[in-house]
């Protein structure tokens, strides 16, 4: 039973998940919760600023506020003398109202003073008695001043819909008062692992047995892209059972992703039962990727459904690849796509074949020159390859292979 | 009271804490917690192989297990005749042992008889008779077959301690059996901010106060980085006030970071306080890097010790480059600091002083060439300059900018 697929590339296949999945027309689920537990999620509404910020005008130096024009033409040579007439507290209205000649000092941060637009710096300053100063440095106005609403405006955008959540986005909510955010509620994920000879990590092993690896590196890959992994167990290798557990999985989920036992029955099984699940099913069954070549990808009754293939490098390669972008596209993730990289030269030659496009795992060094990357040789069942790696070097798919020295980027792992 | 600081090289001030901290010899607490829930955390002890991975030959495709001899000189024009035995079923011992001339039907997974050395993959056979198939390529001796161990080996290093967990990390322990890991406590970070014109999040505001923003973002950054945050509140701007405050967040946890008020006077007393709370006590004053300044590291009585500036913006760039940094080395995590970056080019030149090493927000732009850099201008009291942003250009301190069009490597926002 040779395996003919009519491969699809990686590009493609995402579009046709992310283009079916926008037909479906999912409902968007959100929660309300508290900015500070934030971190991570993604907004699921526009946030407006609902005041000025700053609401008022702070000086943003120590100095004395003034009006600029009496300080016109000083210099060290012919100061301008000026009059203090009191200190701003902090965080209240400042107390005085500024006539001409007359300064009040202020702190970094302390309210101008009516009648003031500019602060002096105390360095370009001299006091020569308590209620006077030399002004050593003309200002012009709005100097050191940061004027109310030079953050963000009342009505402003504070920030969009589909922004996953960056210590600076809380920190803006919080300068704004706003500490309930809106997010998505996070997309539950049922992962089923097929195969007889498999069973869970915490199982001892008989003779012929392996364990469970990818119910763990699915679980980890759900959970940094912002869903809830459900792990669903191992499933018998029989067409009835997986078409059971696919189904109750699918109804008590959002999305579904079956690992596939590693033989190619096993994998065309898988298709037939994610083609049963619903309309429209099957959208990619073969990618032209290596690893990963036998992925499924499908929409069934307008939820996510993915068949990954059985060994464990193959299945988390191609999560990452379909799973993850998949997942942040339901949660209403919308953006450019900042793929975390570093730049690095190849230790060695890197062989490939055009019309494929490869993902090699490499392990960085550091080097006066900067990271270089050496490729961690293995096969594709075997899951510390990528233990020992740091992340991904794509080969583009009408390239042989790139050679020793070639400049390329590497995808962090997560 | 103009401000004179000796300022140290961020770099070497980074040394100078970490040196600290490492003569500090502060015990390691460690935690034993399920695989399952590790990702992200810190592994606190080795961990080696228990087992052979896998532990059996396994064949890597749908095939034959032959004994390789058998084929040998086999092609398409000249097929080797070998008789079909049996199958081997999935998850149990093969239950047979191959003799001269002798194959059995294997799939991928699947354990090898006795007596094979080799599998022939499906496609390479014809099958005229259900006991009997032509070989029409020959194998060598292994060819198609993991060998036990080939993974890891019994005793073999599996994991070493410092390491960050990642996906393919718990599979590979999974993949041992190990439903339990050894990993670092999270240190707890106390968050103590000051300033008499700053009021909580959740407060409504009068005339002449700002809402701390600091508070949120550091707590973000501290969990990002593996730690817990402790939300200190906000102390008055009083010298004893806040050496109390501080010598209670300072027993209560593991560290205890003050973001200063930003008047010079504040940030004075903050280094004052640091000083009183215990040796060695502060160890840099100033810094010289832009935004970031008038940073403050310290170690006080075996914990980690930070005075970071008042605003917003300061406090968050200063937090990535010294506190989360200081939390990873407490957490035990070794290794390369692999940041991620993306290669982009600057929009616009960017000017800088000599001496100083600037940090400057950037947006990143898709463009058919590549990621365009566009600096977000904005006073570093304004969050939403980082809001706006995607990562930071870090200019070197010995030049005096980047010039537009210039290679630049974005550190990207966590």
């Amino acid at each position: 039973m040779p395996e003919f697929l009519s491969l699809v590339p990686p590009e493609e296949a995402l579009e046709r998940l992310l283009g079916a999945l926008s037909q479906a027309d999912i409902p968007r689920r959100l929660e309300r919760i508290p900015t500070d537990s934030a971190l991570g999620r993604v907004l699921a509404e526009d946030v407006v600023s609902p005041e000025k910020l700053p609401p008022f005008r702070r000086s943003t130096v120590d100095g004395f506020a003034v009006r600029a024009r009496d300080t016109f033409g000083a210099s060290a040579s012919l100061p301008a003398y000026l009059k203090v007439v009191g200190e701003v507290p902090m965080g209240v209205v400042a107390p005085m109202s500024l006539e001409e000649g007359q300064v009040a000092l202020v702190h970094t941060g302390g309210m101008l003073p009516e009648g003031s637009d500019a602060v002096v710096m105390l360095e370009d300053t001299q006091r020569p008695k308590p209620d006077e100063i030399e002004v050593l440095k003309a200002v012009a106005a709005a100097e050191n001043v940061l004027r109310s609403g030079e953050d963000l405006d009342e009505g402003d955008l504070a920030l969009k819909a589909g922004r996953r959540l960056r210590a600076q986005d809380l920190g803006g909510l919080a300068a704004l008062g706003v500490t309930e955010v809106p997010v998505a509620v996070r997309p539950q994920v049922a992962l089923l692992a097929t195969g007889d000879e498999v069973v869970p990590p915490t199982a001892g092993l008989s003779a012929g047995q392996i364990r469970d690896v990818n119910s763990t590196t699915l679980a980890a890959t759900v959970t940094a892209a912002g869903g809830v992994p459900q792990p669903g167990g191992i499933i018998p290798d029989e067409y009835e059972e997986l078409l059971d557990a696919a189904h109750r999985a699918l109804n008590e989920s959002d999305a579904v992703v079956i690992t596939a036992g590693s033989s190619v029955s096993a994998r065309d099984r898988t298709a037939d039962v994610l083609d049963e699940l619903g309309d429209p099913g099957v959208l990619v069954h073969g990618v032209s990727i290596k690893p990963g070549k036998p992925t499924i990808l499908a929409v069934c009754e307008g939820k996510l459904a993915m068949g990954l293939p059985g060994n464990p490098v193959s299945a988390l390669v191609v999560a990452g690849i379909f799973l993850s972008p998949a997942l942040r596209f339901l949660l209403g993730e919308r953006g450019a796509d900042l793929q975390p990289e570093l730049g690095a030269r190849l230790a060695v030659n890197l062989p490939s074949r055009t019309g494929r496009e490869d993902y090699v795992p490499v392990r960085l060094e550091a080097s006066p020159e900067g990271w270089i990357a050496h490729p961690v040789y293995g096969r594709s069942n075997l899951i510390f390859t990528l233990v020992r790696a740091d992340g991904l070097v794509k080969i583009p798919p009408a390239t042989t292979g790139l050679a020793a020295g070639a400049e390329v980027r590497v995808r962090l792992f997560g």
